[in-house]
């Protein structure tokens, strides 16, 4: 008799739950499985709990949705920033990008996703509410939507700009310095700094 | 202010923790952390645990060093093997190889690594005691060596048979030669020369 599988039902089961994990196949998994065997038992218990507290202990901040440690992120709870400019983004990694860039100094508002058919990703399956809640009560002068500059990017900026229209609030995109096509994650900061900068006034269209 | 660094402390450590991991970079564990973020938490739970438990849990089997559950695996525990002959691999990847081809119905040996000078692996850094002491102590008739066709595996090769000769143990490699599926006009030199010297009898099959 031979024995194809794992020799191991703990290995067996570390592989499957690391190859669950996106771009992450079975022979990437056993490689990092392996890899985190020969680690001293700390270190991989440091990993283990990490993960655990991470998902347990993340918070998402009440005013922006962003991530944060605590109930208000440090970006809403900063009085220095400008209260009244709120940008919108997809993603915490769009907060990070546009913060690398140090051209903005207003606050945000991250969505969660953007709208995508194709992906069963609806206007309902975002943060939309949040933002419409905020716009109704505080007196807020300007939304900068910093989306991606794809179809579902565009589509989203159409839908909240019908949507939040009935507002006193300008509306704003970056400006197309990014390239029309590219993924907001992967354009580099001097050229989102100046679609920031150069950001126009929201009229129908892109 | 600009925070130009991770929004959560929590989010921060949990990149930090997987860009550990070898061929995993800051934006590859971001987007895995990000995607854990997303999942139930009693999955991610379910990972972080999978990944202490495996450290602390794993056992290597006192007979052949391989990974188990157990004090001995199941390889070594099966009476139908024959524990006569000895395979010596470098790590478990290849104990599931060789057992992969439902060729091989001995027992093995995991050396836990191959000698190699440039990486500072010695003689000393592999479980190589245990194998000697098995073969001091049982009557075993072949050790079938398979390691890597590589510098580092031909030098362990040598310094095993070396230190073992003095056994009264057949020694063996896994022959070299084309691969099966392999156009002649493609295999390098040295492979073809060495499978024209290990030419072996035709019986009417390959």
């Amino acid at each position: 008799m031979s024995y194809q599988s794992y020799p191991s039902l703990l290995l067996e089961e570390a592989v499957s739950e690391f190859s669950k994990l996106p771009g992450i196949g079975k022979k990437t998994a056993l490689r990092l499985v392996l890899h985190l065997l020969k680690q001293p038992a700390e270190e991989v218990s440091h990993f283990g709990n990490a993960i655990i507290a991470l998902r347990n202990g993340v918070k998402f901040c009440k005013e922006c949705n962003n991530i944060s440690d605590t109930e208000t992120c440090r970006i809403c709870a900063d009085t220095n920033r400008d209260h009244k400019t709120i940008c919108v983004v997809e993603n915490i990694k769009d907060v990070m990008s546009v913060e690398n860039t140090g051209q903005y100094h207003g606050v945000y508002h991250v969505l969660g996703g953007i709208i995508s058919p194709m992906d069963g990703i609806g206007p309902s399956d975002l943060k939309i509410d949040l933002l419409e809640q905020k716009i109704s009560k505080e007196n807020i002068d300007e939304l900068v939507f910093a989306l991606s500059a794809t179809a579902e990017g565009d589509t989203t900026i159409f839908y909240l700009h019908r949507k939040l229209s009935k507002y006193p609030v300008m509306m704003s995109t970056i400006a197309r310095g990014v390239a029309v096509g590219d993924e907001l994650e992967y354009a580099d900061s001097v050229t989102l700094g100046r679609s920031i900068v150069n950001r126009v006034p929201f009229e129908g269209k892109v």
